[in-house]
């Protein structure tokens, strides 16, 4: 931590900041510039540290350069985490495509969709039994029930399962069904349910907040891993931005910066970034190009009558030409972590 | 609903527009523009017709006019909403104050803000019991005793408690001391914890996400209120913007904003969305002089020891300074709700 | 400035940063913390070494500790600066009010709309001749006619004028007419037009740019007074944010904020914020409880008609309303500019 | 254009909205809803007129269904424009490569890198005379010099040349050197600008603005084209978002998102939206996968030196191996304008 001092501070300013530093058992080395002194702070850094310096006579700025998660960082774990799920590896070499309806509705449609997506080539079953909906009056889905039908699709197809978890109080029963625990981007920040999920030992995805930073996305994970549960995926699913053609703004440079701050794997949903099915696949392969470890794909037999995100699901044939393509890309990408 | 058909559609695709609005027993008004067909939906609309009409072939554009919000409109409930809290009238003519530390922390901390914010004119008491931290190896509140600790305050001082409830099921523990429930920023599309503090009959205050538009905010208070509880407040706290020398971006027009969308009251909370003290009178005053109803306060008996939110706690002499010229603005100030 | 070096870097990179801060002249200091090492710079920092020491082998953060303007900065010229327009003072105690249509259409319009804001207190007249257009197909503005109007009702009302330069080729002639020369939003970051108002000696209104940092907003302003002209105030005019209700977001908080970053006065302007006349009052009553130094307000005497910006403009009764409010406000405002 | 009514509306105000539609030669349908009346308007509509509708009494909303670009629409001009420079097609199958350094600082840097972007296979050379900086401190570029040198690296390798231009009176010095006319980020709303270089007949890069939307951006290029030069290509340089990491928020979406609104290429600049060589190499590869037409990259012979940008430059290694990886990609990327 460097504390930096106003050009007009003066030397008991700079010996109280000193003090205050001592008096945690750390030390402070004061270095006098040019227009300013600063202060560099030697030791283990408390986390409210930096709220008590900024609040000292005499004192400019305080920089935190130390990172406030540990679990999830690349620094302190170089090595990259894997994650098997099936027969999938999330976080190896190939993409792991997760693939379904954004909200189970019933049997048929969720048993054909299986199918297709698996003949497709996905190796993960994604669909909604617990849906977060922005209006109280929209289908909010099928709870348990969903849940079962899921399992039921499993059955037929061997596919894993990805689902969200929404509330504290649901998660030993999404447990029972899910492969995947998802945490959903409203709840990115819900705490207690960040809690909840680390003291499960099923792989959790947390997908980014919609206003949330890279530092305050990676801390979600270290809520789950300071848990123990250190089976974690990251989701790059877009950002809320100034533009609203497109439902969020996908930010595709989530990726090799995740990748080179952490170890954990990061997926890309390019469904929900964009809103709007002719734009999924253009951005799913920009994603796979870019380096992500997996895709997070809605498949609908027929969006026009889908009870949610029909505008942005794809039909079996688009998820066929868009699995085409990703295959094609697979061959020749690299995981760019640069030296 | 206004379905705007691209240059190039054909009859057919207007024809199929027009069959489909009427098979949802809804009237379909074609207009043909110089540039194109513009179809008219006149009914009861489900909510889910924009979806559907955006998969059409030829079709452009979905317009949805309605709002999706009725409960809380202002629309279809013309007069003001008041919340009585105490003695304080949040809704009213005059804003009321609700300050108080960011986490109760000990007696003697709660006690003596109390009496301190109550002797400068405060009508409610502020502190965190259950805190959301971006970190999980912060404090993040005492719980249940901070609750004890904020009821022996009220006790102390008459002053009725505002404090967050973060989980669905503490819903109940803390309305047994809390006066008003506050939702937290990143709690606001916690579905779940909107639908149970929904079904309390404690008044509520929904503070807006940190990029929470105004219609997804207004939805968030709908989901309260559409479980029987009309008693909500909303609360500006400042948004995620691109500047990070405030903590958020205050949006001082969202109270004039609200006032004309909604009935509900509307609070604002400069100490959050600026994160630093010497900001928080000037922008307190200009939420009062745009019309808010209420000020969130962070004070603090000694801002750089406090365990959480120094860096924005003021301390008595500040608050009693901004007490004093929030009073001498009462006075002139008038609630700007134009024809 | 600080660099940080990664955890895992070794002394020789640390060797190499200490060699490359040395060659430019200046003293490195090392200090060695528990995580990792971090070296301070001492002396005047060129303003690329930053660039440089970034890419330098085991440097992880780089951190700039100075402010890169000087001229504009508080911190080096603590007292405010005052800039005197005919009879109004900006910088000094009470509000300064400049008023007038979008743009100049004809010179009944011009000067009845002088001698209504002239009554209503105004002590500025504003106008636009040039004017920015997002569409190439909507009126863009009189230009020399328009500067020759605004002059016909300068001398009707004795208002000095404030009014946009577009073009660098254009300065000289808008100085013959205008006492206050206006580099609007879109223009922030045009050098060239920068040097050029730099060049005059004639006050300069700098808008704040619609995606612009309190830091790229103050170097604007130090690019014209890097030519040697003080007379410099900037204007708040709200930022791009990702609510579309209002057509730009009112940052109220840059208002104290720039008050203690620097020494130049702050003008807000509610009519191109919001965009809306509605909220053009509250968030004008907010900006001076904040401690603006003036308002830019738009009043037209038929908004309805108005070739630009009519649902922004107010008439000439709402402008007498919103006038005698500021005057209540000034009465009890202070300007907080904290310790 | 659609008005749509409030709920408590009058029959005089619905008759009052039609009398102004129909005073402009237009035709009002006026349809009777549930909740409201909606007016359509049918003709050839005025930009105004949204801006009149909007202050009449009992208009709720506004609703422009017609864009207000027409010669950069797709719409009405179904078939991409291909530029053609030198040997490369802009708009073609194959993605054209521009590449070298940020800014142009002697003939040996300029010659070297020319040859080394040549060798790997760039087509266009890109290099800055005229540079638009933050900072009045900052190196602005060698001007027409930095011109000259563009040339002689022009005759030595057969490269033809894209070069910024900032200020109108430049526009013709610029054009005698640059095959490219570039305006940047910063100058994409400078309209003078803008009808400057559309009164040339060289093809034209418009960079998207810091904070534009895409229908801003569109129109930027629809000033340009409104003077008769169609030669123009977009460019997604990095929306400013509230991540600080990198330096913008890459927008990838916006490469297939303007294939769909516009005939007009779409070029990704990677350098400038990341702001670190690492993430480079990713980013251009998944702007290449999302069908990017082009791309604009930074390179210098040796980074840590550049006078500016270097962070962000490759060196002469990393851009040959970025190379080698767009030709694999483009042996398998389609261009997605889905139907």
């Amino acid at each position: 931590m460097i504390v930096a001092m106003t050009a007009d501070s003066t030397p008991d300013n700079v010996e109280e900041v000193k003090r205050r530093i001592e008096a945690h058992g750390l030390v402070a080395a004061v270095s006098q510039g040019v227009e300013r002194a600063v202060v560099g702070v030697l030791g283990s850094i408390p986390p409210d540290l930096k709220d008590e310096m900024e609040l000292l006579p005499g004192v400019m700025q305080v920089v935190v350069v130390s990172k406030p998660y540990k679990l999830a960082s690349r620094e302190f774990h170089p090595d990259p985490t894997t994650i098997q799920i099936g027969e999938a590896t999330v976080g190896g070499p190939q993409p792991v495509v997760m693939a379904g309806p954004c909200s189970v509705e019933d049997e048929e449609q969720m048993v054909s969709t299986a199918k297709a997506v698996k003949a497709a080539g996905a190796t993960v079953l994604r669909g909604g039994a617990f849906k977060p909906r922005t209006s109280p009056y929209s289908f909010r889905g099928m709870g348990l029930d969903g849940l079962k039908l899921l399992d039921l699709a499993k059955q037929e197809t061997g596919l894993p399962i990805i689902t969200e978890v929404m509330s504290p109080v649901d998660v030993d029963t999404v447990a029972q069904y899910a492969d995947i625990l998802q945490v959903g981007a409203r709840n990115m920040q819900n705490y207690n349910l960040l809690d909840e999920v680390g003291q499960t030992r099923k792989p959790v995805m947390v997908k980014r907040g919609l206003a949330a930073s890279y530092e305050e996305w990676l801390l979600a994970a270290e809520y789950v891993m300071s848990h123990g549960n250190e089976q974690v995926m990251l989701c790059e699913r877009g950002i809320r931005g100034f533009e609203q053609f497109t439902r969020f703004t996908m930010d595709v440079a989530a990726i090799p910066v995740i990748q080179r701050l952490s170890h954990l794997p990061i997926v890309a949903d390019p469904s929900h970034s964009t809103g709007k099915w002719y734009l999924v696949t253009p951005v799913a392969l920009a994603a796979v190009a870019a380096g992500a470890h997996g895709l997070l794909i809605e498949v609908h037999p027929n969006p026009d009558i889908a009870k949610c995100d029909g505008p942005q699901s794809l039909t079996f044939d688009n998820f066929n030409l868009l699995m085409s393509q990703v295959h094609a890309l697979e061959s020749i990408r690299n995981h760019p972590v640069p030296a």
